[in-house]
């Protein structure tokens, strides 16, 4: 595997400003300025607390580094690596004032992103034998799509489209306000890029020829059991990239995966994982 | 109850624009504006799929009016209410368009709050008879803390600080460094304004009187059994508000909120909500 | 044609914004203040000096909303739409003081992006007949990406890529880095979503095959003559989108699009298109 | 005292920003630009022309750091303490361009922040010996909220609620929509966290009981003479904190003091308040 | 007089923003959304509590517009005229949980702009019957620049340079650094647009030809006696437009202005303004 | 020449951002990132393609110290300085995924501003010998003014105002609604500071006594011929600055300059000058 590459540097300035801003507001952090004087110095360590796989220990870090003490640290587990309970992710040094103000938002960002890569860890590894990718969906927590989806990627899932913006998904409204598949995707295809990919979404085997038919790049086989998915992927054949959605559930999933088609799409990997139970020790 | 009062605006403002920024990017919905006119109309229904507590209907609502149509709204089911399966929280109508550009932004931040509301409504009910309220953390997803504390509210749940910015809660990194309870809220009360309260943390019932001695306006008992609890509160007997955190689950709760606590403070509410299943349907 | 879709309007509000701040900085229009009250109205008309296609209308007229003052506007020519020297392109009434102060950040946005689609309408008037898509470039003016390859849109042309986010360009140093296509290729699918496409760029008729092994799904020929781009094209047979790009001028650009290449990429459309004259006459 | 510790990083970074912006628009210091080179270099010292309580100065030097030129700065009186008419408060060393652009941005923010603790420290002077904590209230100077609560802190005084959002304070409007001061205060804690306190506002001694039998936590005294405040605090006898405001000046100020109430809140502090004269000398 | 004319509107929505930003943060108003409900109508009164110049009532009551419930305004006495103790400035009706929440945001834009508009009002008028104008200097609250010296207008004083963009003033680093006044200025001509005025800072007589010389527009007659700027007065003899600086009271400015100057500039009018005392009465 | 200095720091820090936030989206560089690692290393030379005038070398090397790696970087030929076809014009060397990714963003802002410096430095010469100073006007690309006007002083040229904000400019819609050339003056001169100039535009030579009279301190000679502008330029015979606008190109230039006007303004220079080819050789 190649290095991981984090979320955009303007995203993670960003972001931490933002959960920084929520956090300190205009009075800044009290228990901690009342307390501890501007040169005081402390060491800590971010430790797991339960088995996971790592994702955004950098852009939770940066977090030190957006504060006014200065901060040294070290990452001892890089994104894309596994935990176990008890390890230590990285070591801080430096200012106690600025470790203890960034504390909670730092192991905000990364209880959170984790909690997705080891999600996503996790439904891989059932998958394991077949040729599916497991990948995510736009539904994400609104402000943290790239952080999300990067910690999809970390947990070893690929990435479904980032937005509206960078593929054409056709769904039923799209469908019938054309009148048909193939007029749809003529309409898309006359009015985007070379560069555009085009899925269909379809529901039933009958609508595949369609979406075949019109060029499709690749088809959204929605809500459909694994027997109806293998006859999909027997029906397609490799005219077109294959995807199972909707309904899938990590009792289902292998079965899923067996019939054989490319992708699998989740929204509860973004929408509903748990976060990892991480914490900073001093 | 009085009429919830969402976030504030300015903070509506910053993460509708936020999401939609990730999703349009420069290139804005390519499907829609491929297959739809700019005068095509349409109307629509935000259903929910499972039973939940309604949060963030406002927020999400307001995904519209930042686009560039004009879409028409109505309110059916108002935060803090509930909605059964397949009950119609709004509609809207005006813009096919503006309908279907919003349509994810406006459901992944009506599911993300429905989805706490409903996870705190849950646990308030499992607690009910007794005194104790259900508050939430701050461990909250970065950027979403004004969104998920109000979700919280509207899940009949209430409040804990805000930030670092408005309440000093006094942990064990804080009494090491003053010397003792005592002189770390002597140092906080020296540092802060007359409208703060001050909460001390204790893991043990011995220290329980030098945070009273101390003056604490609450005290959190850490991580202790429900027997452990009830101590605590007899021992407190009314002379700080108490507020049980730490390891509290589901099967739990009940039997903590027996032991007489005011607060009881949960992080999960915030961090591991699932979302609620909501659609948008034409 | 489809009814054309604009930039997403967080984009518009944004430019317009910045580019009214830095005409009124903080003292605002001081000729305009001082000679006209706060209650003159008076009326305009943005007229085309020029003989041009239109892009833009409604961003530039998104400028007096976000004035003071009460503007109303009409527009008379929409975008993608042919203008002729001394045509009304829209009118607007309302606060004279509004008018006045938005006119020039109005005029500069429409000229601009008129500028644009007339030079791309007259590229794609070269080629017809054939079936070659004109297409821009990433090489755009800074902060205007989603305002100049809109603007190639309304001239009829298509666009490439948005950026480095929604499509993958293998270029040399890529491929020098990987070691070969075949491995550059295998490494961006490995690390990419499904929905993206993958463009590689080769300067010798003898890469062309390492290309369409590799599965690329769009060739790029650089800096080839005609004749060798019909090779090129009868080589790759439809078992990939070509396109030309480099060095193509007014001059050339027929005969390349004579070499039935799919594409041909012109990055002197956003880089170097002279702006078209349009005025507001009162 | 313990360390003062100045506005959140991202508040400075916010308001230096915006002051440079307004200074240097688009064009900058067109003076010093025309005459200094890029490379010249040279030192200056922030002095104070007048006694004062200092406040501030690390904010105040931020604005070199924000410019492009390199300027090393020392701090020789840091803030919350006195400097003396011509005392040097810092050292500045570095590029002369900078130094020229930052001077007047920079005395700006230090001025304004002194004169406020010049103000408070005075005004703390005149109670001394009494149990009276001076503290600020919400009129403050729109945007720079946490400048001048910091600078009241570096005078000497306390902080008043930073907002709307971290404390409850009810007035007769509140209370004329309740019915009472019972329910106004009934409905306040019903809506709010455990960690939030409680301030209602009466005019008459009369009035004290209904807010000590609602449990306010702190009872501000509106408009009271200093024979009204004696009464007030003797019938409050300790149940709540209480807090003088309303027409307090100088001359009345320590017979409000010796009332034996335990604050009094002074908005002339921070909306009133002239700057203290300080220089920047080559 | 023509029809003032405010502050541009983005730096209005910046300011409002920012200051409604650190009253609500995240939380909101506590008190007026517990103890009022969201279809709650109010009607009150902006009232000046003293006599003073009116200057800002536009930008205040922008407040009201940028909170979410709707608010009706109506200005009665505009900008740029005077209320006396007790003249009602303006009306506002509609949303109590509006009007309370933004009430002290609104008074505090008011009282300073008018604060400073007063103060200005009043050094006018100790000139009146002289030639002299009265402007302001770049020493204002940062981030309110184009708010103070708006104000300075609304009092019938005229505005110095904006910035440091706007116009060349040359000081004594500058004449050191170039060598002489003369070298100076020419420095500066060679660099700067044929639209930029430029004043010399002298502080002997015997400086005035050499700046006369140079070319200079405007001379500053910095920290001078009224006898010294009466001699500077004639020996300049209209050659260039005079300008009195440094050290002038409301004692001395009718001396000073009495020389013929044409222009007297006092920093105080916005560093040192108190604000004018109004109030909101329900 | 004195050194030249760039655009406010602010500024550059603002464009840059966006400007990469437009490349990057939420996904960042897809094939930079799957093909090299976060550890690999390049240099790079930046090399003018076409003998040109550099400007913004600066601003373009600030794009890679906006990415997370680290990038050194050196300039080899500095703003103001003529480079030819192959000349290295800075040297970068460092992260290559930085390198890589910022190439596009950091090419486009040079090309940019190098095209309008070497037009202006071409129109500059073919005025050599007269006195006449080439300027700018406000027609620029909306959010880069400060940077377009730079890149005209690094040509040579000199700017004329910065926008509506920094100098009055009189045109025929001010004075009809005045009354007259006088009347619009006086207006303008009762409303603005002493700092700030007038300008008058007149399109006939006998609207210049007019001009002169009502004390414009410079006069914009619209769209006349060299020999028009010749007697213009002998009526006003000193008393006002003159500008020649209107109609300019590079035939007529040298004659225009040859009339005696001092100044002659050019919308071409920043709306429709061609980029300099610039290119990033690894």
């Amino acid at each position: 595997m190649n290095d991981l590459s984090g979320p955009p540097h303007h995203q993670v300035e960003r972001l931490v400003r933002q959960a920084l801003s929520e956090d300190l507001a205009t009075a800044g952090d009290l228990t901690t300025n009342a307390i501890f004087g501007a040169d005081d110095q402390s060491a800590g360590r971010i430790v797991a607390r339960q088995d996971g796989r790592i994702a955004g220990i950098e852009t939770a870090l940066a977090v030190f580094s957006m504060l006014a003490g200065e901060v040294r640290t070290i990452v001892e587990i890089p994104d894309g690596h596994d935990a176990v309970a008890g390890a230590v992710v990285a070591e801080v040094e430096g200012s106690t004032r600025a470790i203890l103000t960034g504390e909670r938002t730092c192991l905000n960002l990364l209880g959170h992103m984790c909690g997705i890569a080891t999600a996503t860890r996790d439904v891989v590894a059932l998958t394991a034998g077949t040729n599916a990718r497991i990948v995510d969906t736009r539904k994400t927590t609104p402000g943290l799509r790239a952080f999300e989806k990067y910690a999809v990627r970390c947990g070893g899932g690929s990435n479904h489209r980032f937005g509206l913006h960078d593929a054409v998904m056709i769904k039923d409204n799209h469908i019938a306000a054309a009148g048909s598949i193939g007029e749809a995707v003529a309409a898309a295809r006359a009015n985007i890029g070379h560069m555009v990919k085009i899925e269909v979404e379809v529901d039933r085997i009958d609508q595949i020829e369609d979406a075949l038919d019109a060029g499709a790049d690749v088809i959204l086989l929605d809500n459909m059991t694994p027997a109806e998915l293998t006859q999909a992927v027997s029906t397609i054949n490799g005219r077109a990239v294959t995807e199972a959605s909707g309904g899938i559930t990590l009792e289902t999933i292998a079965d899923v995966a067996a019939s054989g088609v490319d992708v699998i799409s989740m929204g509860a990997l973004t929408h509903s994982s748990a976060r990892l139970d991480v914490a900073l020790d001093m």
